[in-house]
């Protein structure tokens, strides 16, 4: 089974924000667009291969850097032991866009407000299974379809709901904390210094061990 | 000014296709997917570009090939001397996509049927300009936004009619061959001459000449 994935998270920061963010200041977040941006496309990368960590990491080329040395654009190119693989890039210095499209063996899915979506009530994405053409080729058949899911809460009070929970069974319940949330979370880390530092070693390439 | 773009065109081969197309067998086309799907992400990344040829590409790694050592799936980026980048990802194993998406500085669009458009007589895209968010971060202000382009006849018969005016304009009008063609088409093989340079040599970086 193959799968390749594409994830983009950038958005245009004003002059401002790229002069004095903490984002844009490497004693204040030296990981610049990689740690703000790119995390979500990572984060999005796992998700989607259920959390498994790749092998290789290689960043791409000419990052964009600040005079401070901070990353304002970059990218990375992920690799799995099967063969799935991944590319993202992330930027501060291009129009507000969140996409990622994973293209497997029988299906392709689109999403392009992973981080933020379009409205807050709802959150659309477009889904393809085992897409072909129509006869003659003159069209698809059948064509992706799209699907909104909707909700009365935003995905913010969700997770507020959910930090509640698992405080209150802490503290009311006995129960121990969670381990999902910290493990996606430091696996999303782990996946982001090995591209971090593939990005300070010129490119090269960074194996992750499991 | 920042633009990265990202296209994949794939499609999932039956296995009478894998075992005896033309396109997996070395002494007929020695391209594989690459010659035949990855040709369309590459002129379309070059469309997007003016046809400005990129200074360095450097295959993905792990391409999947047959037995014969033909391409089945293959990927590379594409680096301009003036920070622009793309990648491509082409395949016969996965569900068939055909997408390209270009982020500049302000404006993304995206394509999701940019070989055979999901209906004959119209085509649609959709872009997005000087995005942002809604106040609260609640939303997007501006939506991207769809435009549909209609036509009264298909792609191919548009092709074969502007082959015709060009054969025209040399045997009635004394025209001379047009450049035009010839030269994007030349300019694509370029770039997948130097894609499969790139992964016969494991992926290093291959420089253009322009």
């Amino acid at each position: 089974l193959s799968l390749q994935i594409n994830s983009v998270f950038c958005f245009r920061a004003n002059e401002d924000f790229l002069q004095n963010d903490i984002r844009v200041k490497p004693d204040l977040d030296a990981l610049g667009a990689l740690g703000d941006v790119g995390w979500y496309c990572i984060r999005a990368i796992l998700w989607a291969v259920d959390y498994e960590l790749p092998k290789t990491v290689i960043a791409l080329r000419d990052p964009i850097k600040n005079r401070s040395g901070e990353l304002l654009a970059c990218g990375a190119t992920l690799y799995w032991a099967d063969g799935k693989t991944a590319t993202f890039s992330c930027s501060f210095l291009t129009n507000l866009t969140m996409d990622i499209t994973l293209v497997g063996t029988n299906g392709t899915l689109h999403v392009t407000d992973f981080v933020i979506p379009y409205e807050e009530k709802s959150a659309e994405f477009s889904v393809a299974s085992k897409s072909n053409f129509a006869q003659l080729h003159i069209g698809w058949d059948p064509l992706p379809s799209k699907h909104v899911v909707t909700t009365d809460l935003p995905q913010e009070a969700l997770m507020v709901q959910e930090f509640a929970r698992l405080v209150q069974n802490i503290r009311d319940a006995g129960g121990k904390p969670e381990g999902k949330w910290p493990a996606i979370t430091r696996k999303t880390q782990v996946v982001l210094d090995a591209v971090k530092t593939s990005i300070d070693k010129g490119s090269e390439p960074v194996e992750i061990a499991n």
